[in-house]
């Protein structure tokens, strides 16, 4: 049987705890092996992969989640739009030189889209 | 023709309206027999299928669509984290194991996504 | 190669800076030539396609993208519930007898789907 795969897009950095569980319920309810998921944030959502402390929590929950092949990937646009430097993420994040066009692309190969 | 189907998307209880709302103006405008429509509601969105009075308005409306062929899913996840008990639900409503795995499944079963 | 088609639903006014701010990325990264674009709009977002002052600069920059081959649906039945007569809509916008119906459609064909 072929994957379960989805996408999450993410703009709001308030929806990231709704974000992880849904994805923690999905892992939880299909099976780790049977599923491809990726996470794009973009526009305000990526203050949230910065170093700050208030993160942390978040960030540890992201990094447990990467850990079981989840794909955390931010856009450049919305990095520099926030004065964010890309070299201090996480090295869970992958940067992507625009969301929309990863989450058209994800689409296109057959992903669900979820918009928690 | 084969069908137009459709699944919404609702985790926030506010957008209620707006998700029945929408729904009646696309069985108008398309006809209730060229459609197939499935409602999700996972997250707090589940507040809204309990007893209380304060939900008779939407629980009526939402009734008067099931019986128009709509289906209603509620995520079992979302029921137990918000001590809903499952079996005082209104009897039009479908507990599925997970609302995520729900919505992807649809996706890939041809439905479009919207999220209202 | 075939373009990237995608459809941006709208139904918050609020949103509007950033669906735009989205499109335009997106063009500029994918390529104006490489794309297909569709803006649905919904519920209460239509009302920031009337002629008021304060929605001036948005359209300027509705009016900037629909030059660059962006679509600009707004829903009829949206349209009425806030009082809008569709005649003093800007030129750049095709009314759609039900946004949902629209959305449905444009998945049908392949669009991808983005809720800002």
């Amino acid at each position: 049987m072929s994957k379960m795969k989805v996408l999450f897009h993410i703009n709001d950095p308030d929806r990231w705890p709704r974000v992880l569980l849904n994805i923690t319920n999905f892992i939880n309810d299909a099976g780790q092996d049977n599923v491809a998921v990726e996470v794009v944030a973009n526009g305000g959502a990526v203050v949230a992969l910065t170093g700050e402390k208030a993160h942390e929590k978040l960030q540890g929950e992201m990094n447990r989640l990467a850990g079981l092949g989840i794909v955390f990937s931010a856009c450049r646009n919305a990095l520099r739009m926030h004065s964010l430097d890309e070299d201090t993420l996480p090295p869970f994040i992958t940067v992507v030189p625009a969301g929309i066009t990863e989450i058209v692309q994800k689409q296109a190969e057959g992903f669900a889209y979820i918009k928690p």
